[in-house]
């Protein structure tokens, strides 16, 4: 093993939920360390939540610029190697270039920025740096999931003709309690983006409906609702989809489906076979077939190598959230092993979702919301 | 018990699927008799199959206007009480029309009729006639349906905002066999309609959707797909939805969706629950709340009197599809007794679909087709 | 199709569960005619439910003595064909012995009898007389188990070296209503046997694992419980069992495993392979492999000719409980039609249970309570 | 956040299984650092493992005494805090006398020992140092297993009346290759122990019984098999079981249930509700009811306090095998960092499993293996 990475954190102190998931994530391993951060907006918050974390003092950060210009001033060997962003959607860009043009790598939560312009100029960011940016796209983290983009990019299914891919919750079913900090910032335009429920989870499905399928959304049609009265941002959409290859889709999210927990769930269809997976039980991917039996595949069963690389337990040991989130941290931290080294370090090469993903992302959000208030049926994407 | 009805059936001969499972259903409660039939448009395969059934010689006919005329000249007390029509769609409407003319109810195969104008028709006839006209609809006639139908009705869910209803087959997969008489006649036009897929198996979906609800499907955005090339209508259709009450929704229906068997599933939410129902596992319903854990409602349960009624066997004896196609005709023959008597036997009172189903749901298929062919994002339902 | 089979019944009148089954089962396929019964021990009952059931006056007997009187005066076409029994247990060796030597065939709710001794003595009877003797051993019906049992005796799943077996209930997890007739005669020794819970259910596992497994219960190691209060019969009992073959298992059946429903299942593990059963999703057969992803079998899909035999519906349209019964009658109806005809009409040849099944389910019953109260560790089966 | 933890370890160099999932487990957290090992027997495999998994030179030993006298010698706030051990069964009890001699608490794979006499004597040195012994029996980790205890403590369910517990494996089914280094020591008497299938999972099972329902297993009527010729120990164990509170039981565990991945399940049933919990879908807690719907828990969920505070992610995001374990660690963790301020650090007062655990599960190993050898039907347990 090669010595551990250096991270610092930005975002994720007291009262913040994913936050904690990269910290799990990028400890999983082992192979992460976390050195540094700023954990929050707030100066003193920030200092208390470093503080709880067990960082020391000196490299507990009253906010992002102080940091990064305290770990720019330090050994090469002792400074963070990259900084994880897991603020509110608003604050992505401006710290992910703070944090590029001070030197450091960047993994950052999804969506990767507030808007698409945001999301072009940080591309061209990236690209001047040379720096990686990793995107947490989780849901494409899980073994199964990869298991299933290979089926498919191996022709098992024949020609794809359809994709269905749907993410419902259920716990903005109630107009939210101002003191929960998740639901406040999630449904405000501020700090959440043009769209609520399509920008929060629409976006992982969509990213998952790309990453399974190898293929594009083009052209959308979309309705998106707001049914809580009061609210400022969609809370439902739904949309009738064109891939390239000539695929036809459904995406669908919703965040008042009442009872659902995170049910996010795809189903692919060619002219050979047809593949299902549902992300509360992530170590099963279903295979249909025109005449013989379903057969249901299993993390750490007799997979892909593009599965089992982001496996670490045997068949009937579940594998879950954490773990899918862990395999990006791990391949985001593969890829920063080999640009320190000079090699290829693209999302391609090491499996990762990168700015591209992130670009696109935010190009399909507005797609939605644009064709949400068009009389128009079809709806071009551009990205 | 009251005596035995007497059922006369049109079509449903040699090599046809459905005349089979009518025949199945009409059995199984011992309270129908089949007493003759016209089982083909071909006279002499009429007369092989109606021998290999059993009918008496004399009752065996080779078409059906023929049976009607003789029919009717034997004694009340003797003669069919009511016919079956379980034709190719386009024999529905003249046949239906030659029965209500001629003194006899009719429980029909859907959709009702080849298109919009003849379920007007039809409706007329039914109205002037006043003779019961009950469509099968199979899946409402599921208990589990059913308990769902009331506890939307009893405001358990509360508003509900979303319904998602898909009907997804995969035996269309593949360019149909000029052997499979089945693939034969509802690929085609003349005999199927002006849609393949929405018009087979959306609009059970459909159905469903408005039975639980019990709203209305007002607004639809629809793309129709032909998968298969040289196939006339589509094999796939996927639909955005307005209903009444405020509702936003999907319609997905395929028969290219590979490996599907058979798979039809509704999910609702409202503003305090949702539920969820899959036609292959039909015992179950699941009811998911905001901050209770879901629960499992399972037909024999203690459930509604609707479902209750509906039910022939204890809680964990499964209940099938031929069960509730049995539903259907009983319902429809408990409506026929309360006819005999003078009493009211409408559709509501007895709760089997009528002739209010069949022509909105032609005014569905309709829209359907019409909205594929529009560049306008929405169009209303005219029925 | 020849004429329909004429059935008397003995039992299953008002208050009964299971007659009413029968009567579904029988009705199913309009291949039988019940044009007879004694419906009831009280001559009184028995009346009333023939004529709610429909029954004409002359066929409609006080009790069953003269039943078999008056039909075998009958003429031959007109007198009933075979009777069904559906008594409590305690009946069905004077009922059957009756019937058979009147001349008429017996299908008969199971256990065969009361106890072994009967069992055996009706065994004789049945060779006697050269009548038919049917056991309505329900699940075995079911399309799947019968796919299982091929499976297995093509030697797919290998040599067989486990079998688990349950049949899980929790309707007598409490103490019975004195108003539940099922309860009443179902925990008294004088109407059900010397078991309780392992004779009404527990026989149905032992059965289903000799079906599907082709091998006998050669030993058993019984512990059987009474957990409620005051009940006089075993309402709980577990075994291990070593079956021919070299197999070992589990046998285990409860009437108080609070929350069940009928959960009958079964597990058989083979060297090459496994198989999973659930008579509550009675149409999935899980098969297990060692290297290999596990695959659904389906009913209607690609099956053995056995299963495809007892199948009425395509792929995906649930058959269900009253469909397994209704291939028990079906069987047993070809069965008496070959025996009209002077053919071989043997359980083995038309795949029904017979006496066989009866006098070993006796036996196994036996030994369970033998083996329960023993302190030796096994007990060898003598039937 | 106190200190991170200083954790050591013996075992689970090149080749182990369960050493790099306590690596996983203890990493998760971010609260333990791995700073020494002695990852094999063989001194040039520990130092190559060492080197891999990035251990500093000075703190990768060749051996545990070299380990345990090395790091006695550094300052208190530079040695570890305890040892894990991850050797096969044999070496469990030197190299816990050792640890626990030399001062270091110890945290060690089930099962404690390689027999009944060693971990009672064990026992006593746990004792006699006053330091703390944690044993890994993952399976109890689970939050929805802390939920189902938590569930019968309460009284939910009533008195319990019946346990079933499965633990089934698929991958001993054939002769295990001698390149398996997993099946090799696991198969053979001088590593594993007097039992191989019931020793490795079947101690799990039991101890899950027993952990749920906080009742005892006192007496056991067994039957082990060696299914696959040559091998040393039984693959396969079933057991019927009394357990205190008047509960009877199934104990069965199987490492040639062909097909099986990990099946580890355990029902429980009361006189007012039962349970169902499957570690292949850890997340989902089935309750079952005398007259009302089921209901499932679910991991996240309104639960009790105990399983909440065994939870890291919201409903919804699946928690796995790697969670559960690290439930386990952070127990421990929780009672070292007690034990260091002198407060109560028992496994009841942490909820993790401790001595007592492993000589209760050595006893019901050997009460398995002694029960299988004798004719007597019961044998009484004594730990």
């Amino acid at each position: 093993m090669t010595k551990k990475l250096k991270m610092g954190m930005v975002g994720g102190g007291q009262g913040a939920f994913i936050g904690a998931v990269h910290r799990f994530a990028a400890a999983l391993d082992g192979e992460i360390e976390l050195v540094c951060g700023a954990f929050s907006s707030e100066p003193n918050k920030a200092l208390a939540s470093g503080k709880e974390l067990g960082i020391p003092d000196n490299r507990n950060y009253p906010g992002f610029q102080e940091m990064f210009a305290a770990e720019q001033r330090l050994p090469e060997n002792e400074r963070m190697d990259f900084v994880a962003i897991v603020t509110p959607n608003h604050m992505h860009f401006p710290v992910a270039c703070a944090a590029l043009e001070s030197g450091f790598h960047v993994i950052c939560d999804k969506p990767a920025t507030l808007n698409l312009g945001e999301a072009k100029e940080l591309s061209a960011i990236v690209a001047n740096t040379g720096l990686l940016f990793g995107l947490t796209h989780t849901y494409t983290g899980y073994p199964m999931v990869k298991e299933a983009r290979q089926i498919v990019a191996d022709g098992k299914l024949g020609n794809l003709r359809k994709v269905i891919v749907e993410y419902t919750q259920g716990w903005l079913t109630e107009a939210e309690d101002s003191n929960n900090k998740q639901a406040a910032w999630r449904t405000n335009p501020k700090t959440s983006g043009i769209s609520g429920c399509m920008g929060d989870i629409g976006s992982h499905a969509a990213n998952l409906a790309e990453y399974i399928s190898s293929e594009t959304i083009e052209q959308l049609c979309a309705e998106l609702t707001t049914f809580v009265p009061g609210r400022l941002l969609d809370d439902d959409g739904m949309a009738l989809m064109k891939m390239s290859g000539g695929i036809k889709g459904i995406l669908h999210a919703s965040q008042v489906a009442c009872g659902e927990e995170n049910n996010l769930t795809i189903r692919a269809y060619g002219d050979k076979g047809g593949l299902e997976w549902r992300q509360q039980e992530p170590n099963s991917l279903v295979l249909k077939w025109l005449n013989e039996p379903m057969q249901i595949m299993r993390t750490g069963g007799n997979n892909s190598a593009l599965a089992t690389a982001n496996t670490r337990t045997p068949m009937g040991h579940p594998e879950g959230y954490l773990e899918a989130f862990a395999n990006i941290y791990r391949n985001f931290v593969l890829a920063v092993q080999a640009h320190k080294l000079g090699k290829n370090s693209s999302p391609k090469a090491f499996d990762y979702p990168g700015i591209e993903d992130g670009v696109h992302g935010m190009a399909i959000i507005e797609s939605l919301v644009n064709s949400h208030n068009s009389n128009e049926k079809w709806l071009t994407v551009n990205s």
